[in-house]
């Protein structure tokens, strides 16, 4: 497959690193600074379309206290610095756009601390989310939040990610307790401490959460755990149109029924996952959802919310209680965006990220979906609609001039009509390079602060300069 | 009851307001401001023990733009704006320090909108918590934070708030959705868009809940709502100890048991709520619990939870089902401040609230404990033992030196205590203006970002200058 620019013949791909300046890092961190072409092209791209933009070098630091050296030697040589986790991020966030330093954190892979009676840890940044599930799972205890990738926890606190389970557990908004964090001036400081709650002062952890990098890099991050279930059980139903779906799981939100997890998925995104991932799901609208609780409240809730669903028209439940039943269902859903992918090979995603009042979102989908009928490629639709959160991923050819700018235009009509509807232009992927345009409308006077906040915090704009934000003028 | 310092007395009472200020103010309210003595001394006091320190003015706007041309014309005349809901905030959040013009939302009390679908309402700031929840009671929702005092929702965001229920439903940092906050230079900003999740930009909503107005006025507040649980259980259980009733809120949470409130009251508390409220609770170390769920659940959590209890020494357990038993419970707890005070009359309170991990809540509760034992003074202590927050209300007679110095004493004691075991000095009722110090030793260097915050925001230091960090030099 034809990358969509090659690296090789790109224009930035040649280091403009000083020499002075590497030998610093080198000093400081030997092998584990380099500037070698394939690592820096490794580091120069992420999931999104955007193409390729190199760093000038890559560093792996094991520390905070090796990140703050980094941060203070390139600061010292007025070098942007970009923080990398595992490089899934879907707006660009990571890609070196103004040059510099790459600040890769997946060797800082260290859980810190579990602390089982008080229900949280503390990771360093590059612990990604499996592998955190993985090693506290014989503690009983669980880390809820899920995007689709298996994303470093600093990464999706910088993005303040969240995923499936974010209408029981929340986001990273929600679930992050404290954040270490290396500010642009190389002081390092801990924004909370690990009280459940706090009134103390400004909530500095917050400001961090979602900053995508902009403000300093994170290293050490606690999180929320929970206790797993005692009973978890998850169901397919199927629909004949997505609004049958999207009203069904807002009927029960009303309820108060406490879902776990509530997905809607489109007839083509269906297709999509059964080729992907080897399953028969019919291949309709469908809802996928999930039951947390003890033995008895599961079945309560899951009986509650069939009778809802059947109301709205729904069909074809089918249960997964068992763990693998289960594990495959969430997999397949987890797998989407990738999946998606390949219902157009040798194409890369134009992903949408509207998120809106949930007494819209039925209003918001249908409408998007007839939008997309008359489109010229596949175009699948699904999301979290609990949360009014949904996603299209818009297959593009990205040397495609037309399909780039037919992306565009749809994601444009999208994105106005949930802010008319009230709603964000990002639930859960962030700001990133593309978006400035509607953080500026989404927000008005408001992101006049924002870039306040930044010179704040980084008056030298070296922290992932471009993105959030626009640069200063 | 004598005054802790006579206001017509007081070195501070004459107003120093400039002339031609005043009348700016006149021209744009009338009535609605004023420098009457009576309405200044009235608004120089909370709940706290701090002395009064009266604003040179009051005025009462009724809409946001009235604010932002309060703050105009303040910021024209150099002089501090101190925002007011309901004066009861125990930090000295609204004492006029500096002096200046109060700016009570009082007035400003309409329910703007309540979107019962999207569980969420928008109010004007003065809204108290019991006016909101009485207003949309038709809709089967409720909104869940409850400090003890009838705050308002304003207040309630500036000071970061919780309550009994926030070990189920958060804070008030989980529950606004959004705020309309006048700045100091003034412009009015909405925070954040309606929708339930965003990671649009920096999270500027949770810079203002808890900057105890000293970053700007918040004027327009949206809240979550919660559907009203199908059924609801309170429960009272005596132990021994306290170490008994906190270890049995520790092992419920790890369980992962829903439990909807969970407070633990000393044997003193509990006197003094019989003596205050007409009830007869056995006068020993007592749990307050609640449940919520459909029927089954609520039924399954207490049956769980009475088991817990009883391996921790719990006796006594009684329920109450009925709406008018639970209401006389929580009333009862609601009022415990209140109720504490009149344990010494002619005192007033110096209220601590050290929030630590849970795993750490019992050996603190009962650390202070043995502190309390030796005090020349009454000390109750009770608290949300699930978010591992308690309050001790050592009562003082405000003129008696000895009473002050051994108040600060043991909480100079108890704070250290909790910033040891990696808590906080305040779980909920804010820094204002005495426990600026903490807040530096809580913080360390990120105390200093939150000055460059305050600069960046209110680079005249006009708004609620004195509270949450120190005046600049």
């Amino acid at each position: 497959m034809k990358q969509p620019i090659d690296p090789i013949q790109h224009a930035e791909a040649a280091s403009r690193l000083s020499v002075p300046l590497f030998e610093e890092l080198r000093a400081l961190l030997g092998d584990r600074a380099t500037a070698s072409r394939g690592v820096r092209e490794h580091h120069g791209k992420d999931e999104s379309y955007y193409p390729y933009a190199l760093p000038d070098a890559v560093v792996f630091p094991h520390t905070t206290e090796e990140v703050r050296e980094v941060v203070n030697i390139c600061r010292r040589f007025n070098t942007p610095m970009v923080p990398y986790g595992v490089g899934s991020s879907l707006e660009g966030h990571v890609l070196a756009i103004r040059g510099g330093v790459c600040v890769d954190l997946s060797q800082m892979n260290r859980i810190i601390k579990v602390n089982t009676e008080d229900l949280d840890v503390t990771v360093q940044a590059g612990v990604t989310r499996k592998q955190l599930n993985d090693e506290i799972r014989h503690t009983g205890l669980f880390f809820p939040v899920d995007p689709g990738a298996d994303a470093s926890i600093g990464g999706m606190a910088s993005t303040r990610a969240s995923g499936t389970n974010a209408v029981r557990y929340g986001t990273m908004r929600e679930n992050v307790l404290s954040l270490s964090v290396v500010l642009a001036d190389g002081r390092v400081i801990r924004t909370s401490r690990r009280s459940r709650k706090s009134a103390a002062g400004y909530d500095l952890t917050r400001l961090f959460v979602g900053a995508e990098g902009t403000l300093g890099i994170i290293t050490e991050v606690t999180v929320r755990l929970y206790a797993i279930p005692e009973a978890m059980s998850a169901a397919v139903c199927s629909f004949k149109d997505i609004g049958g779906a999207v009203n069904t799981v807002i009927q029960t939100l009303q309820a108060g029924i406490p879902i776990a997890r509530s997905e809607a998925l489109c007839a083509l995104t269906m297709k999509a996952l059964n080729a992907h991932s080897k399953t028969a799901y019919r291949e309709q609208p469908t809802l996928f959802l999930e039951f947390h609780g003890t033995a008895a409240s599961v079945k309560e809730q899951a009986q509650l919310v069939q009778e809802i669903a059947t109301e709205h028209g729904g069909e074809g439940f089918e249960w997964a209680t068992l763990t693998e039943d289960r594990n495959r269902l969430w997999s397949a859903r987890h797998n989407a965006y990738f999946a998606c992918l390949q219902l157009r090979p040798g194409t890369r995603a134009v992903s949408t990220d509207v998120c809106v009042p949930i007494s819209r979102l039925t209003e918001c989908m249908l409408a998007t979906a007839r939008d997309i009928d008359g489109a010229s490629m596949p175009i699948p639709m699904f999301g979290h609609v609990g949360d009014g959160n949904f996603h299209l991923v818009i297959l593009v050819r990205p040397e495609s001039e037309t399909d780039l700018k037919e992306a565009k235009t749809l994601n444009d009509r999208l994105v106005n009509r949930a802010l008319e509807m009230e709603g964000t232009c990002t639930g859960e992927h962030g700001i990133g390079m593309g978006k400035i345009k509607w953080l500026m409308k989404e927000h008005g006077e408001a992101y006049d602060l924002m870039l306040e906040l930044k010179s704040t915090f980084d008056p030298g704009n070296l922290m992932n300069p471009g993105k959030l934000v626009a640069d200063a003028a």
